[in-house]
């Protein structure tokens, strides 16, 4: 690694100079990468599988070093677990790796094409994106998923990882590179930025001539402030703010699974379920059953005036509460009287990601399918299953909230773009 | 139309509000627009080509308008010309729009999907991308091009043509929303800036709430003005500097033919050829049979040395030749002495628009292919290929040189982005 830490007397144009010419590397780095045969990519994913369990010792040990120093840095519990490794955590990590490694190679992938009238051949093909920008948090097995996730959709990555983590995210990189030198591939591939400078950041970000994306993961804050300096397209993850409406027409006990489901199996996830609204014909029986089931698992209730008078006792909801994605154990609720007055409320107050109708009625189905504008549409099925790999496109870099280029979980494909191949035999327009 | 032009005091804040509620109701069109049967939006786009032959004569009337101001607005005969409406354009125009309607619809394409283990159901479904903001310059045709394929895709566009085709586009806009509200669909799905001030593009950029892509058509400066301003996705059609590479193995014929359709069958448009790369094994024989060609239309030559030593009397290429987008009857050359010379030349001086070999050689017409990093990659033909309908997507809103969500010719299915519906039978998460 030619550039891990930079001496502290550096200034600015120094800094600069430094993340210039690791940028130049990695769009290198990227051209070499495009065309490599997936087998030569697979080889590097399973020796990094094996290298994860085999070098488990000086793996932890970095993370010891990050873990020492983290009560300093004010991490709290919460933090303190995702930032911490342990053998059992690595060898999860292998094994997401290895299934990265059986994954189809989305590069070079035949997308479509057809033979034109005049014998012209037309093709289009999946190829890389390029450079990737990768700017996420703490938890050190993203370094190695998302490397994982880049290498084999061809692109070369900037690694940008929380600070807290420093220590265990360069050793992490240190041996990605390694083995990627050892398998014939360029190590340049996977870098990572060499300080914890913030300014560093703002550098890539007016570059598009060497990268061609940039993922942010982590706080709206965050996400905003790439989003006002980036020069390339950004990939977008904002909030989850995901509905579940029980129709007129509902199986009320599989209604219960699926809220039970969406609000309390992992609250602080993205396509847990924040709002619950329910038709008015079933509110009278449902509500009671429903609310007693959610505070057994601690939820607590806000609804609106015609929730309130069926449960009594709960507090009243706010126009901010249906805006809102708690991420916690909180759930508002809305009596509607119609389908469209759901779809409406959705349309109007949700976020786009995930929002799922529990019916019998075919029609109310299709209409909720069609009118819901979210990147995922349940039908009777909870919204924890919008997911990459619960949804079939194996393991994701995140979901996006966006509707340019991908929607919905990003995997290995969503990394790609593609070009045309056209072949004649000597055509030329008339 | 409810704002078409401003009264001359208004202010600034007149200005914004008034752009503000247009592009409300653009953001609600669409909604309506999203799910609307094709059958509907086909027998629209009928109307319109219809009524483009019957109406010709108010259509004219304001075009010649247009005609009359435009000598004090300072057009030269170059842009009368694009600026002006002929009934044999105006019957173009509609035939354009009668195969918009032949073409499928991209909205509710099912783009895979598949049944999991689980028994859950996931279906890739295309839908719009939303409200379409398009910057464009004189040609009056495009206005209805563009209306169309936006419409048949689902969206909703806010459109802003050039000042100098005022009076046209409004006539045309107008024939297009009153056909709109005729057929059931909303009118606010076609709308025009209603002001030729500047300020009103930067109001519009401001608004990714209401906008979900900018496509500016024009010349870099507006297109580079557009991404530093613009919150939301921009989709970037810059320069074609496009090259064809005459191999060692190539049929001289054949490349001979297509060198000269690349560059004079239409030399300003952006697939036209900017560049030949000549092998050094055929360079002497070849470049005097093309030079000959080549002048015979008039086209100037620019050599690098090797070039200039066979072609005594051309002018030399600088570096800035091979960088460079002439639009004209210009053409650099360069004598390469491998493929991998041409392809690492390509590469770093080319646009990433399209590139041409001609070749007998399989290996390295498929090295050719895969190591050009172009949106259009041509074997044994010419680059004038790279066009929508020419490749089979059919009419097309522009050709994009970025990577991101749509590479090359931008036709319907470019304007559409998908969601996906999971449908289980009270499938929870374990």
């Amino acid at each position: 690694m030619k550039a891990t830490t930079l001496p502290a007397e550096s200034g600015a144009d120094a800094l600069q100079a430094s993340c210039r010419a690791l940028a130049e590397r990695a769009r290198q780095a990227a051209r070499e990468l495009a065309w490599v045969p997936s087998e030569r990519k697979n080889r590097w994913l399973l020796a990094v599988a094996e290298a994860l369990e085999r070098e488990q010792d000086s793996l932890l040990r970095a993370n010891a070093e990050d873990m020492a120093a983290a009560p300093q840095r004010g991490l709290n519990a919460a933090a303190l677990d995702r930032l911490k490794l342990t053998p059992a955590r690595l060898q999860a990590v292998a094994q997401g790796v290895r299934q990265v490694a059986l994954l189809p190679d989305p590069v070079g992938e035949i997308r479509g094409g057809e033979r034109r009238p005049n014998g012209l051949e037309v093709c289009k093909i999946g190829v890389p994106l390029g450079v990737i920008f990768f700017i996420y948090e703490s938890r050190p097995n993203v370094t190695v998923d998302a490397a994982a996730l880049c290498v084999k959709s061809g692109n070369a990555v900037i690694l940008r990882g929380g600070s807290e983590a420093l220590q265990t995210n360069l050793a992490l990189t240190q041996l990605l590179r390694t083995l990627l030198a050892r398998c014939g591939l360029p190590e340049d591939a996977i870098q990572s930025v060499p300080t914890s400078d913030r300014a560093a950041v703002g550098y890539f970000l007016r570059w598009p001539d060497c990268i061609d994306l940039v993922i942010p993961r982590g706080g709206k804050s965050l996400i905003e402030r790439v989003v006002a300096e980036a020069r390339m397209p950004v990939l977008k993850h904002y909030d989850g703010n995901c509905h579940v409406y029980v129709d007129a027409a509902a199986d009320l006990d599989m209604a219960e699974r699926i809220i039970v489901n969406a609000k309390c199996q992992r609250p602080g996830v993205c396509n847990a379920a924040e709002s619950l609204l329910v038709h008015a014909n079933i509110a009278d029986i449902f509500l009671p059953r429903i609310a007693a089931a959610l505070q057994q698992h601690g939820v607590e209730l806000r609804g609106c005036p015609e929730t309130c008078r069926r449960l009594p006792g709960i507090t009243p909801a706010t126009e901010e509460d249906y805006a809102q994605e708690y991420l916690d154990l909180i759930l508002s609720i809305k009596v509607v009287h119609s389908l469209e007055e759901a779809i409406e409320h959705i349309n109007t107050y949700g976020s786009h990601h995930t929002d799922a109708i529990v019916t019998r009625d075919l029609q109310a189905a299709r209409l909720f399918a069609q009118r819901v504008d979210s990147a995922a549409v349940m039908i009777n099925a909870s919204t924890r299953f919008h997911d990459g790999f619960e949804m079939g496109l194996g393991a994701e870099i995140g979901i996006s909230t966006d509707r340019f280029h991908a929607r919905g979980p990003c995997g290995l494909r969503e990394l790609t773009t593609y070009k045309y191949l056209v072949t004649g035999e000597g055509h030329i327009r008339e």
